[in-house]
């Protein structure tokens, strides 16, 4: 018998436990569901047989050393500044650890330790990153191993709302971290471009945005992530001359979410003094040039954007409340705590929501004296607003890995990320099985 | 006979020696000018009998000790992060120290140690911060003098150059710091408007300018400081309905500015890995849309900022040589720092070149039931490109004010700004001798 330590139990491990519990009769394992929270653990245990919920404290450092000693394998679902607590035990106890996070400076270099310890320390493999690296991955080894020669790779990722359940003029509620999407893109966005490096400001990120289809799912909007750039050697692309990751929304919310960049509101950066006494309305004026104190409100952000009235951008802003004298009612807060706050609010998730996770990569690549272009689309829809489609696909290629190396079918030791084919390879193919698939189109250009 | 300790010998030092060299006689004082370069601090010593040029590096202890311990004030012309090294000295020593640079934390943590030993750490006593510390507090303590109630206050500040040597389309060159120039206002600038917060994000301000006239010297162009609201406690402004600080350009430079922020390139937090291999056409092209590619630079450049193409904004960012197919010849540089190495060899100060500060205080107050506004402005003219009117007004305070202080007439001790009557009324009384004098105009509105 084998026994799987998961540490965390939030949002985002309801469907990386199921399957756990679910394959656990059958691989003879123990699952122990590790939280702050005891009632969260036994919550998601849910009485199962194999299962055991533990109140963990992962700064206790004799009981995080004595449950990840009585582990074969250590999943962990901690906020990312968090995993190197657990790495470190990892590799001193030699236990292999499994992780959805991106691997930080501290994990890397532990890399020589854990490969002395024979452990590995797999990281970033959930949907982004982790589904991406994957599905990308299968097609550049497929592109080269055919005598291709990658021209362009373009890669998308939304986690979005069916449309149904999207019921707002956004089209978007959080399945998330609030924060991550109230301050996503700050700095420059760095992607390269018909062989030149590019670089966008914030300031023009979701102005600068692309228009995506998806076969079957209509269009999407994308604006450019951060580092596009780092990309190019973990997947062995060298200086291809086209890269450039984006990050996909539904159609407008961009144009409206400019709005909030123009004004400066999803700053982190500073408090606003006093902000407990402000209104929503009074917050948006403190953010428009001197001289509309007069106008009405709506009226005075148009002319501030240099637009009509009646776009459908304001009426998105309109619609969160943010141009209504409604007390903010937090104390001390920054502007992207404030618009986190309204936000939470009116994009949470209700009862029987079901969100949508879109992914496409685009390549054009060099065959022969052929040039082709590929698109590989994804989309997995969530049952409801506890087994998202974002939790699925978090959480599943996380616990497929795990079941692959306590069945002693990976090899590798050291810091990893799932690049590599004898990790990508089975994990997508068992993905298939819960509906993860992508569907290509080719094309002679 | 007393010892003055000056450490830092660089560009700003020029009219603070020559202050303290031509007042050594009379006042018995012996002047050891240290720095980094001997012969810099040679140079500028001059073979004056009563000075001591000295080889000093600030980070050798024995030696910072030795000769702080000899001195009987020292004045510190260091780069800020290194105040606080002299300062800590200065307190275990018992020696007055004065600078021209911000309070940091560290420096103010000392203040308590400082009271405690007797000692006067005097800060900001330099033009800015300094003389706008000096000349506002003269005119607030008046206005409450007189029973009056200040509604609004707003100061601005520039180092531009005489009209003549500022032979440029840009009417700049660096009389300073040229990073400082470069970063200038990156963050969101905060400010007092009708009794609201109001906050400018980076992004527009150089857009969101204001003009500003000086009798008999034109007009202005003035862009908003990062944090005005920070100066309501140190000037007793409490929560006065009006307070901004702006800095001060010629006309056109802050439309010309914008270019380089809306482009993105006055960045200083990451790299270009190929900048080497660039010219600084394609620098600029690195920042534009896709799609511009086969148009001229500057017509591509006119349609990315929404101008037509003749613009005088795009004549001052093609004088530079910014759309040029010319080598930028710098190794993994930030942005930033491709910029300012540009700037660096177009705005630098030629032989004979005269520069000119220009400071302006703006008040509204009322005054039993009368409202009143009065405009304070000081221009100060540079004799050549090493006596500057920078070095004068910045030079100057400080070693009045060491001499006030070896004269036993500041009866202050711990860290301070010059706010106070005993430091700011002799200091502006002597000033006035060095032509450094306010104008005044009222007018009840």
């Amino acid at each position: 018998m084998k026994t799987i330590l998961l540490i965390g139990a939030g949002r985002s491990a309801s469907s990386l436990i199921s399957y756990l519990l679910n394959t656990s009769s059958s691989m003879d394992w123990k699952v122990t569901v590790a939280d702050f929270s005891y009632e969260l653990a036994e919550k998601k245990v849910n009485g199962h047989p194999q299962g055991r919920a533990l109140a963990f404290d992962v700064n206790n450092a004799a009981q995080r050393k004595a449950e990840i000693g009585a582990a074969d394998i250590v999943i962990s679902l901690l906020p990312p500044a968090l995993h190197y607590l657990v790495a470190e035990d990892c590799v001193t106890l030699r236990k292999h650890l499994v992780t959805a996070s991106y691997v930080s400076p501290e994990i890397k270099e532990l890399d020589a330790r854990a490969k002395e310890a024979g452990v590995l320390l797999l990281n970033e493999i959930g949907l982004d990153p982790g589904i991406d690296h994957m599905s990308a991955m299968e097609i550049i080894d497929r592109i080269k191993h055919e005598g291709g020669h990658i021209i362009s790779f373009r890669s998308y990722c939304g986690g979005l709302m069916e449309p149904e359940s999207g019921n707002n003029p956004w089209g978007y509620k959080f399945t998330w971290n609030p924060r991550n999407v109230v301050v996503a893109g700050q700095g420059t966005a760095k992607y390269q471009h018909e062989g030149r490096h590019k670089y966008l400001p914030y300031s023009r990120l979701f102005l600068q945005t692309e228009q995506i289809e998806v076969p079957g799912h209509g269009m999407f909007e994308a604006y450019a992530n951060r580092d596009s750039l780092s990309y190019r050697e973990p997947y062995g692309l060298g200086a291809v001359p086209g890269l450039l990751r984006g990050t996909l929304r539904m159609p407008g919310y961009c144009k409206a979410w400019h709005v909030f960049v123009k004004l400066g509101i999803t700053d982190d950066s500073y408090i606003i003094e006093d902000s407990e006494h402000l209104t929503y309305a009074d917050f948006i004026r403190s953010y428009l040039p001197s001289g509309m104190e007069d106008m009405p409100l709506r009226t005075a952000l148009a002319a501030f954007m240099g637009t009509e009235t009646d776009t459908s951008a304001l009426d998105r802003v309109e619609w969160l409340g943010l141009l209504e004298p409604t007390p903010i009612e937090l104390c001390r807060a920054t502007p992207a705590q404030i618009l986190q706050h309204l936000l939470e609010e009116k994009w949470r998730l209700q009862p029987g929501d079901k969100d949508m996770i879109v992914m496409q990569h685009q390549f054009v690549y060099t065959v022969g004296n052929l040039t082709k272009e590929l698109r590989s689309s994804m989309i997995v829809k969530g049952e409801d607003e506890i087994y998202t489609a974002m939790a699925k696909t978090v959480g599943l290629p996380a616990a497929i890995a795990a079941k692959l190396i306590l069945m002693d079918k990976i090899s590798l030791t050291g810091v990893h990320i799932p690049t590599d084919r004898q990790l990508y390879h089975p994990v997508l193919e068992e993905l298939k099985e819960y509906g993860i698939t992508f569907t290509e189109e080719e094309r002679t250009l």
